[in-house]
């Protein structure tokens, strides 16, 4: 398969997988179904993804990552660019159905579990190198731990959203931002 | 069936629900698989739970309301306990994997998702009150809101636990208690 052929049954077979976890969540993805959804041949599935857990994340990843905003050159506008894309991702219906699908699979399934902690680390050191940033040019207190500050930024919008599946607002955005700078600006003494 | 007999067939078919979502998830809980796992018959199953979105929902109510403890009399050691308690729960993987299960199913299921809705407003209200008393003894500055009170208190150990999947320690319910208590201080002036 040539390259632009293989880039073309790939995006098509990752809109089968969100087409499935969607409808069905992890338990309706096998590769008969992702055959039939997709029109792609199950050995041409077989072969190029052989762990479906692993195409799962692939596909959620890539998602995760598409159109992602270029951030503001100011930290505090960064952070404020980083929390608006966030809530822009968690209001998706098809990227949070597939979110709680791929947790709800990593807590019954060992092989995805590790799959998806490898993702979330990747999430995890995105938000971890703009906060650093942040630490570095003084908006974010020296004495503070960046692991919290990232559960801090990640934490509140994936409750909200997840658990209360409320959507999130552009207001929700500004206050969140205006709540977390003003913790972590270092105090004046 | 007299009043014992139905407790203790309750009992049953509720430890049978959360063995099969631990195990499978939603997908697996059918009348006959639950019948099979608790030996109960199809036709009582049938007729004391019609919904069985409701049933996972109460067993799992069942389950996150036992053994709750005796929360602290002075408001500070309540919210203490309340973190506690809650962080003893997430760390239990049955409770876990079945809030998982139903969070994952809500999205899926317009019937389930109500009945989430309705089990997570109740463990907001629970909240909700020991924090409205915390505000009225002086704990809580009373410019705050109470909603964005309780997200602070449970946001962070949920994310922990079902997103990055790590245990809570008993050390880290200090930390998130003392860092609340702080925020929500009136300040001095």
């Amino acid at each position: 398969m040539t390259d632009a052929r293989f880039e073309r049954t790939r995006a098509i077979v990752y809109q089968a997988v969100s087409q499935v976890l969607v409808a069905e969540g992890l338990v309706g993805l096998t590769v008969d179904r992702l055959a039939a959804e997709s029109g792609i041949a199950r050995s041409t599935i077989y072969r190029n993804w052989p762990d479906l857990a692993a195409l799962a994340c692939e596909a959620f990843d890539e998602l995760m990552h598409q159109e992602s905003l270029d951030l503001g050159a100011d930290p505090r506008e960064e952070l404020h660019d980083y929390l608006a894309d966030y809530a822009r991702r968690l209001n998706d219906p098809t990227y949070t159905a597939m979110l709680v699908a791929l947790i709800e699979g990593s807590w019954r399934d060992e092989a995805f579990a590790e799959v998806h902690r490898r993702a979330f680390s990747q999430t995890r050191s995105r938000a971890g190198s703009i906060l650093r940033r942040a630490q570095k040019e003084g908006l974010i207190d020296i004495r503070l731990d960046i692991a919290q500050c990232v559960e801090d930024l990640v934490a509140p919008f994936l409750y909200r959203r997840v658990v209360t599946q409320n959507r999130i607002t552009p207001r929700q955005v500004d206050e969140l931002h205006a709540r977390l700078v003003k913790r972590w600006t270092p105090s004046e003494k």
